[in-house]
């Protein structure tokens, strides 16, 4: 079964936004097996629109649209599909109260356009929006099937998830199942490598790995007739993929993150977190707060951004910070002591480094960034070098630190438990 | 001029990478004053990709292609584009050389598919590539040309700069010339509805809106003869713009982020800042700390996401948490306070709120959240209702927080300056 994207948007074709949208759908696509050929933006323009439509239904089985569902007057992808469908619009009446419920749960009131939203494609399967106010639909039209969903990721992908993809696995006779094997704290490259006479010998399941910030996946692809059958293929691959990469699997689970693994693994072994950011300032805490039930395991954290903060909220020794400067193994290692101590946890991490574009020189240079790690007193220091963007630098300085967490916690309790070295 | 981008590449439609190229050179040709009607991507196959190229060249006065200029056998864009073209192959000896001297400069030996990259379609103009083997092509059909540039983007951009951008400035006799009004704290159909009288009435300027979370961008884009005569008819209408939302406008500048433009005022007003944040789990402070420079008004923050690190870092009083509850506008406003007071800062922006999916109740559902705002001991409280997932409950809040912040300091000073009351 083939499937083709269009993307509307005249924000697309003027380049203000990357189109996120394509990969994560092409690749949800791959994932359930369909074979995609073509992908195409247009802008929201009513003709070139249709005329894409068009072409895409005289060639594929499946057309995705995205975008263009909006409230105002020049969203018409609906319009202009109900029309090359010809379908007329209807008043949705869920939709109506959804919307009315929207905007009352906010304490406002909806305006004339927002009503637009509820006007829908007559016999056409109507997808709920849980995230924003325009539903998605699904017209069938002959053996095509046209697919509208909106353009805001937030908006988007929950709803591929939860609504399209269970209708597209409907239509296919054959299953094709996966299962990813996450691994953090090995580079792209190095697991390759490491899996390369897998990948080489592959024919089904088949093995891809995707880099990731900090991580790598790879996924293992079965096609059977029945999920049973399928996951029985992929099975015996991941064992031998977990014996390659040992700890550093963090999970073979969907919906399983880094941070979701390491709020899991603090809480199996009943410990408190705390950290102490510099030059990431929050998006540490942040991506562990992020986990659903984290209030368990973290209770608070601090950003100490400036020496003074650093040693009047963690106990920096000035000396410290004189001798060996603020981005340095010494001031990382007491920074994650002085957190441990002064927010009463049972594990710190502490993270400071130079995140560019400025401020960096030849000793440091911008992407230097040392991470500090203490379980129960026992403190990990590790010094790393991240390239990119501010932006890119901070996101792989938290990878990192996840990581870090991770393997100190799997260390600690390794010798804890069995006495072993390693 | 009309343009349109043909981006090849298998690993697009599998979504194993987001198409950056598209939204780079969209951008790009935008400034240009090139009018983008269709971006089209296809895999490495010869019949989709001839297909794909006849089509964009029947209706596009300029083709840029990217990718398939690489080594491997799948690599067939130039292969393909000649044929499409009329135009033989034929060995481009200053290529030839400098793909010698690029492997000699690393210390390697090229293997024999390396030079199939100097096989160029006659007559073309080549397009050195100063950070890697291939070149890149610009084929003129009549009036058409197809444009060949390779994929890796550090390799595509800085050709594109170099050669491509000047080879299209040569072409074009009109310039199209774009300023986008940032609006916080209004939401898209309200401030829709606010210029709908403008949009209706529009010709030359455009005017179009766009909803961030949080934040309304309008961007208005005019066309003429030259950059001046088109910016002279984009100033009445941002002026305009800027009259009818006038504070909640922060920004007219390309590149000024609402965090950028909270800094930037912090700055301007010598202000100090920090944050206490609950739901947010650091989202806010890594929000301001991603602005380059932000150590001149950020020093320190904190998370206090237990009711425990709320009293104690903060001091907010048992009774509050008692009486009130964690979330609530009494709780927000002693956070704030106690933040200020702590953390020594100007102002403090405290945030603390139900970001779900569990915790909520009736009374206190998923999506409440009060921010509060202190700037130089005045507190403002307020309370919203977010609506989505997690993830964007928490995004929402920052953005709010922000636009708060904002506007509380421009309330304190025009208040200090003027003794105005608004």
């Amino acid at each position: 079964m083939t499937v083709e994207l269009i993307s509307v948007g005249t924000e697309l074709l003027l380049g203000n936004i990357v189109n996120t949208n394509a990969a994560y759908l092409a690749e949800k696509c791959a994932g359930l097996g369909l074979t995609c050929y073509f992908q195409t933006t247009v802008g929201d323009n009513r003709e070139r629109l249709g005329a894409a439509l068009r072409k895409a239904m005289g060639r594929s089985d499946v057309i995705l649209l995205s975008g263009g569902l909006g409230p105002t007057e020049d969203d018409l992808t609906k319009e202009t599909a109900a029309e090359v469908c010809g379908k007329k619009l209807v008043l949705h009446e869920p939709s109506r109260k959804a919307i009315k419920r929207y905007f009352e749960a906010k304490g406002l009131k909806p305006t004339d356009n927002n009503w637009k939203q509820a006007m829908l494609p007559e016999g056409g399967m109507v997808l709920e929006n849980h995230n924003g106010t325009a539903p998605g639909v699904i017209l069938e039209v002959e053996n095509t099937k046209v697919v509208l969903l909106p353009g805001p990721p937030n908006e988007l992908c929950p709803m591929f998830e939860e609504s399209v993809m269970p209708y597209l696995t409907g239509l296919t006779a054959q299953v094709i199942c996966s299962q990813t094997v996450k691994i953090c704290g090995v580079g792209e490259s190095r697991a390759e490598t490491m899996v390369k006479d897998l990948i080489d010998a592959q024919t089904n399941p088949t093995i891809a790995t995707y880099a990731k910030t900090g991580e790598v996946h790879i996924r293992v692809t079965a096609a059977a007739t029945d999920r049973k059958a399928a996951m029985k293929l992929i099975k015996p691959v991941v064992k031998e993929l977990k014996s390659r990469f040992g700890n550093d699997v963090y999970s073979t689970e969907e919906d399983t993150s880094l941070e979701k693994s390491v709020v899991d693994l603090l809480q199996a072994n009943d410990l408190t977190v705390t950290c102490a950011e510099s030059c990431t300032g929050g998006l540490l805490s942040a991506r562990l707060v992020n986990v659903p039930g984290a209030s368990e395991v973290y209770k608070a954290g601090v950003i100490t951004y400036s020496n003074k903060a650093k040693r009047r909220f963690l106990g920096v020794k000035k000396s410290t910070l004189q001798k060996y400067g603020a981005v340095s193994e010494q001031t990382a290692e007491e920074m994650a002591k002085g957190a441990a101590l002064t927010l009463k946890a049972d594990a710190a991490v502490a993270v400071t480094g130079v995140a560019g574009p400025d401020g960096g020189t030849e000793e440091k240079p911008v992407g230097l960034v040392y991470i500090a790690c203490s379980v129960k007193g026992k403190v990990t220091v590790k010094k790393y070098h991240f390239s990119g963007s501010r932006g890119k630098v901070r996101e792989s300085a938290v990878s990192a630190a996840l990581a870090l967490l991770r393997s100190c916690i799997l260390e600690y309790f390794s010798k804890v438990t069995f006495g072993k070295k390693d």
